[in-house]
């Protein structure tokens, strides 16, 4: 027997847990029923987690539950977190990692604590300068992978090559058998362009490319991250998660626009009838919560954060990325790819 | 009688000129028949520009036509251009500005060459410590101003918060008698996020703000740039033309996806039939066209850049935003903020 895939997870973090957080274990579960490789480890108060699971008729033979006592509260900061955050749900699923009973965990709770416990508990792979959070963008093909969106404000040269590493190997894991594409976040798509730091790493791409693990495509402005011709998009985490909540806040603009052109008197409403079906599948092909859950990498395991405010089919959703992320070997994809890095620096 | 508004504009600039310039221009002075308080001095191939002028039954008398030999090249790179671009069109438009000729210039032209000859000719204003691009974006009451757009790649506090000044001084010219809001772009609204450069430049905002030129109201993420909450949104080059790009690419992914499925079956066909005039209201309010225009300030005298895509009613909106820039006493504006910064410095 192969080892099972366990997955930690934090019921208590975000909006309306664990009321979200089960049900999205338990579509999960349902999605999964004929499969028997994973386990579910799941952190927080015992008695609220079985007051919800009681709600839905499932098996609970590949869950787990581990009491926990306390909470991250939202209140929580980045520099109280670790004296505050011992033992809570959140810590003890990172915690879980390092005794070898989960490969990974994910949690709705804040995210500026979950990045600084984990980093202190899992500790940084010796080979890598700077950890990264890695999010998924949907584009014309399908999805994107775009690091960093926010761990890491400032970033040298060093920083952006190991996440373009770090980038590749999760995209492998995600889609096997595959050779991605890496470009690299600029003003232009001209080789004059950028600070000196974008420019030191566009010639170290180039020599690391084609060969080896991923093929280097060069720059890419802001107008292609969504044409759907590249696999990773690096930056720094500042203009990472700028770029990706200005995507958000147009696309909330448009919708919102839209939805309200569409609804305003009564020939539209009758149009409505007519798209339904239609507008539906543009709904669903564009959710948000498919793409829910940003992956921090560079660790000595990977961890999930979902967003705090998703509803259980995204919570669902960040579940079934923890799931394919391990089944598709992340750490050993980032190994190889860091080895890559190592023998080309000797 | 007072000074009438001079715009100078470069009728050969961009894909299909003159045609779409000389159609621009003919929507302008369709719009403006009544008034008499411009001019229009057109820069280009005098020949091509009256065969153009033919094709509309316009009076001409806010007209002047100033024939050049040349124009300048796609191919020409801002290294090249000071050598290769005198006398073109372009070249001539900003010169008009020095010899008191024309107020502001209007280019659909090489962007790049455009910045260098622009501060070439015009030279920086002694008060300013860098010039900025700014565009104006569209928010769901009205509309921003963002800057810098990429005219600076790295940007310090000093620069920072002249792009404050100047993008408050452009937005009371557009919006007379407001007070206007100034946000700083950053990655978190707490005040202990970004770098030091934006924790700097928050700090001597927060000194400027609320009994001088514009209220600071603090730090502002992407997602909020279109809920319409401020008017003026300060970053750096770098981050700006991706965040703006970056929401470029979004509403193009969408509207694409959006037209897919409106037009994939009979049924969504005949829905269109009851919302054509609502989706056409939509697709109005959010036409981009209306926001053509970008403009480079800090320099002792405007010039706007045109999309160089853009077609006849696109460069109309750009040479309106010239109208009204001028009408709005953007230089003076500009001067007021600047000695407002003057003041506080003794």
């Amino acid at each position: 027997m192969t080892k099972k895939i366990a997955i930690a997870i934090d019921a208590m973090g975000g909006d309306n847990s664990p009321e979200k957080t089960i049900k999205g274990i338990y579509l999960f579960l349902k999605k999964n029923i004929k499969n028997d490789d994973f386990v579910l480890n799941i952190f927080g108060d015992e008695k609220k987690i079985m007051h919800e699971l009681s709600k839905y008729k499932i098996s609970n033979k590949n869950l787990k539950i581990i009491h926990t006592e306390s909470i991250v509260s939202d209140g929580e900061t980045p520099l109280t977190a670790v004296k505050n955050s011992k033992n809570t749900s959140m810590w003890n699923c990172i915690q879980s990692q390092i005794k070898g009973e989960s490969d990974i965990s994910l949690s709705a709770g804040n995210t500026g604590v979950l990045l600084v416990i984990s980093r202190m508990i899992l500790k940084m792979m010796n080979e890598v300068s700077k950890p990264a959070l890695a999010g998924l963008w949907p584009n014309q093909n399908g999805m994107n992978v775009v690091l960093d969106l926010g761990a890491n404000i400032e970033c040298d040269e060093k920083n952006l090559i190991d996440f373009a590493e770090l980038g590749s190997a999760l995209f492998k894991s995600l889609f096997p058998a595959s050779k991605p594409f890496v470009s690299l976040l600029n003003v232009g798509s001209e080789e004059i362009k950028g600070t000196d730091i974008l420019k030191k790493t566009y010639k170290k791409l180039n020599e690391l490319s084609s060969d080896k693990n991923f093929i280097f495509k060069g720059y890419i402005e802001g107008n292609k991250i969504m044409e759907g011709n590249t696999n990773i998009i690096v930056t720094d985490g500042f203009t990472g998660n700028v770029a990706l909540k200005t995507a958000e806040g147009t696309a909330k603009f448009l919708t919102d626009n839209l939805k309200k052109s569409l609804t305003q008197n009564l020939f539209t409403k009758i149009s409505l009838l007519f798209s339904y079906f239609s507008l539906k599948r543009f709904k669903d092909k564009l959710d948000p919560r498919k793409y829910n859950g940003a992956i921090f990498l560079g660790l000595n395991g990977p961890v999930v954060k979902s967003h705090g405010g998703t509803d259980a089919l995204g919570f669902y959703y960040s579940i079934d990325l923890c799931y394919k992320i391990i089944k598709g070997n992340l750490m050993q994809q980032i190994k190889n790819n860091l080895n890559h890095l190592k023998g080309d620096k000797e």
